[in-house]
């Protein structure tokens, strides 16, 4: 048993507190949240204790790793903190909005040998992840280009749009590391172009994009292009292609059931998509912990770990500059 | 070249002109109807002659072939005379509504050599015929069941349902075709159900059905499962599913073009099914003509012939008793 | 929380008892087996009691009620037996494959209001609840057809099958009760039709069937035709179709997961369906387990009780007699 | 009747000459082929004259309008000497491979009011004209992106390759007219991404590429992504995406027919996409004719014409420079 405690019970927090609570191999070990009553409702409705800090946590010898789940902020001071504490971590992403940051969270806690996980959850998609299967055993040949299409159900409050480092860092991020999973090479360019569609005025006030379109592409040549809308008023929109020289696997959306209607009106009408990450990814949310559970309790490498989370980032910056410049960005010069 | 008269130039004979005037290997030999200014529209249309007279047609020496789609009450004094008069003959469905007069038919026509072939157009749809395929091929090992859905748009005027001789000699007789072309093993029982769902009063007052389900099986132990209905809002329902020891192969639907939509309000929507028969069945129709054109020129046997128009309605007259006397009939009950 | 004792810790129960035990309302009280070291293990892997006898379960104050997941011939002794012992049951279909037992046991019990369910899991599918919701809510009109595919994916073993009552009561009952379900409104009579293709020489010895066809029809005239085979090589093939007057509503197979994959050999290749039971009603049996839950909790009739088990039962039996006899059999000759 | 002369009767000239043959309303005036063997052979077969020159097809008083479908080369010159003779023309892609000629040609031909319609066929399909009517009709709201999948389903002869003028002239040129159909707005900057992964070594002989990736963007901030490969080994793929602030409209892929297998081996495998352009847009090619006939008989636009073929050789043309200089380009630079 892998005793987990929960750093943050929003809404995010609260929904991996109840995979840890179910999972057969890890024992939620209790939650902490800086709002207290957040912290107290989790803990009273899952039967587990509530930290009244992050001292606590990190303190405690029932404790054997920790789910960061607060804001993003915090996330490299906690990796720090909880390295130091000797806690296996796994951690939503991002680390953090800025790269020196990230940088420097690496500096310290460089030679650390405890599992660092980040929660890059879309991994862990029995779809996506069964599109790399087929790159790996052969299926597709060898791979030439990736189409990742990423589109969120609606737009984001306007106070989270603005804190949330933009839509490269905030939303494409996740994208970044699926073409880096998936192209299994890394990427030595990228071309981005943003435009002001869904919400021109926001978009303008935050210096930000809200439909997005990155090109990436690696030293052999293997192409990678991300599609991001802020709004696909169709529901969430998550879709891989991955084409190789023998053929091509596709991860399809998801449907909230196989539920198929006819009428006069419409002919074959599928049933909705399944609505957000927390439905969408739920399969993959679950998978996540396994995979953690695994690293801390067989000893074996993070699937997904820090140096990823910082790559991902790394693609983020250069994206954000080629859109400013709009230019051709080289990775090599970010960083 | 094999030179084609129409009789008939109503929706269906003005069908077969056109795709007769444009078939690289037929020639469009003239039109006959017993309304004159419909036959005179077609010929004029079209560039060929108007007959006056079947005898006009019949002692043509400019006529190899005629297509025959004129009232279901003339079908089989049209092939007496034409086989008399030594032409190769394309047969709309039914060849009668009676039973005994196809026999009598039969009778007459025996020992002919000429080409008689029965227009169940189905058989040469790449869908229906694709099916067949994979079983003759061995794809999905010994035939088990098969599944015939088969939905008409909406109800024919009440007039035409009036002299249709009712839903399983009118409608269902595709579907008896089509169980016996993909069983290609013969049927040996049946039962059928019958309801009066869409349109109860019109069919008391013939005292027919317009929902229909009709089960067939084999020596052999082979199941069909036919259901049949005259109204489909969605559009014309047509598939067919074969299931074997070895897998399954389903013929499907036909959408009018390969558009889908998504939306806030639905999600994953399909075009409309292709319109009623003319539309579905364009491509079987053209291929219908060539298959005939095949065995007037390469002395061939017909595809599809005489016989099968006569089993086809055993199997229908089987139904009529079957859903009459509310038990499973054996065809040897019948003829 | 609803505390509840699993009786039988086979594949079933274990699945049972982990659902429960992982469920956020419900409690696993303890398990019990027949054969102690199967009891054993589950307990020890999940930490909950062993119960040593069934007398312990019923007798114990830490039970609200019972899971009854023993072989067949147990069932109706132990609901008889929970009943007197005041437990609230959900119990496996089928009560027993004697409807004079089903029977008698309905007498007994005549009059408790303990909440008793049966396992009619399927009802729990959000694809088929999806059709019957399509047809409550009015979106295909009034209902005519119902289709019913369902075939395992491959034959149990011999000693299975031969206690296995025969297909109509140990396979097609689930179909019998989906057709109930979505036709809401009695079946008057069914047509059964039996072969043996799959394995002819075990069908002949146990004088059942591997592959049958059932027509059922109510008294308004609603159709509804079920297709079963012992063995889809392609997997376990699971399909409603309800057709109406104003639409048609299909719940589709379950594919492992969504990726599709398109090469020289075959272009555009699905994942493979969800295996057998366990897999494809997951979700099922978990919502089985919460409406359970919520009968007991609040006090709501379940939504699938002891008199349709008996109904389904009665369906079987009606079948049986059908394909003995080679005849339509009226409902209302059985019981 | 329109009559329409052919000129080149290659592949592609045979097609449109029994396309003309059999359509309603035009007659096929004859074909003339600089290897007169070749037009000879197609003359024979559809019953037309064969021209022996160039001059005697202009000079023809029964020639309406000529359709050219002659190697590349000619084009510019046929269309000149064509509006000279007061021809209509209906011409082939590209123009020429040199914007100076095309430049040239437009000017040598101002001023005239003959329809001149070019062959970029895929604006008839009707799944890809469906998408722009989708947009048109409001169904997808505000057009934000479109992305246009193209792959061709094998490599062509080297020796083709070598003088096609390169990917973006030869290939992707559809697409680039595809992107300005359903853009509906022209492009002001674009950038292209190519790479050798198909066969480097002839690619690195022409300067050429085998997957390409194009971004454009319009003044408004539309985008639209294209995705090429010279070999797509399950297939001729050709689908096209259009996402807006109301929903998404797909075109999607075109199976030969429409029959699906399902095996122990894979489950639910599609039948093979349509074989490359002719049977792929065979039905795009008879309305193309159509469309022609309609701008000819009833002095109607074209619906694409020259200017649309220099613009997207203008696109071809800033897609070039893009990756050779590895940068974004504005379409200004260029012409």
């Amino acid at each position: 048993m892998t005793r987990i405690a929960v750093l943050g019970t929003g809404r995010i927090g609260r929904m991996h507190a109840e995979n840890i609570a179910s999972h057969p191999r890890a024992k939620l070990a209790g939650v902490y949240d800086i709002h207290a009553p957040a912290a107290r409702e989790v803990a009273a409705k899952l039967g587990v204790q509530e930290f009244e800090s992050v001292e606590a946590v990190l303190g405690s010898s029932d404790v054997d790793a920790v789910l960061i789940a607060t804001s993003t902020p915090t996330h490299a001071d906690l990796i720090e903190r909880s390295v130091a504490a000797g806690k296996a971590i796994l951690c939503e992403k991002p680390i953090d909005l800025s790269l020196d940051r990230v940088n420097a969270c690496a500096t310290k806690i460089a030679g650390t040998d405890l599992p660092i996980m980040l929660g890059f959850v879309r991994r862990f998609d029995s779809g996506h992840a069964g599109v790399r299967r087929a790159i790996e055993s052969g299926q597709i040949g060898d791979l030439h280009q990736v189409t990742i299409t990423s589109r969120d159900p609606g737009m984001a409050p306007d106070d989270y749009i603005e804190v949330s480092g933009g839509i490269f860092r905030d939303m494409t991020i996740h994208d970044f590391d699926m073409a880096r999973f998936i192209l299994a090479e890394e990427v030595t360019e990228l071309t981005a172009t943003g435009s002001r569609l869904v919400d021109p005025a926001l978009m303008q006030r935050c210096d930000d994009y809200d439909t997005v379109t990155v090109v990436l592409k690696t030293a052999s040549g293997k192409q990678a292009i991300i599609t991001n809308s802020r709004r696909a008023v169709y529901g969430y929109d998550q879709r891989i292609e991955a084409f190789g020289s023998a053929g091509m696997a596709i991860s399809e959306n998801r449907p909230m059931d196989h539920v198929r209607l006819y009428a006069a009106a419409f002919t074959d009408r599928a049933a909705p998509l399944k609505n957000f990450f927390i439905d969408r990814y739920a399969d993959a949310f679950a998978a996540e912990i396994s995979a953690f559970v695994d690293a801390v309790e067989q000893g074996r490498p993070v699937p997904v770990g820090f140096e990823d989370g910082r790559q991902a980032l790394i693609l983020a910056e250069a994206a954000i500059r080629s859109v400013r410049e709009n230019r051709t960005v080289k990775i090599s010069e970010i960083g």
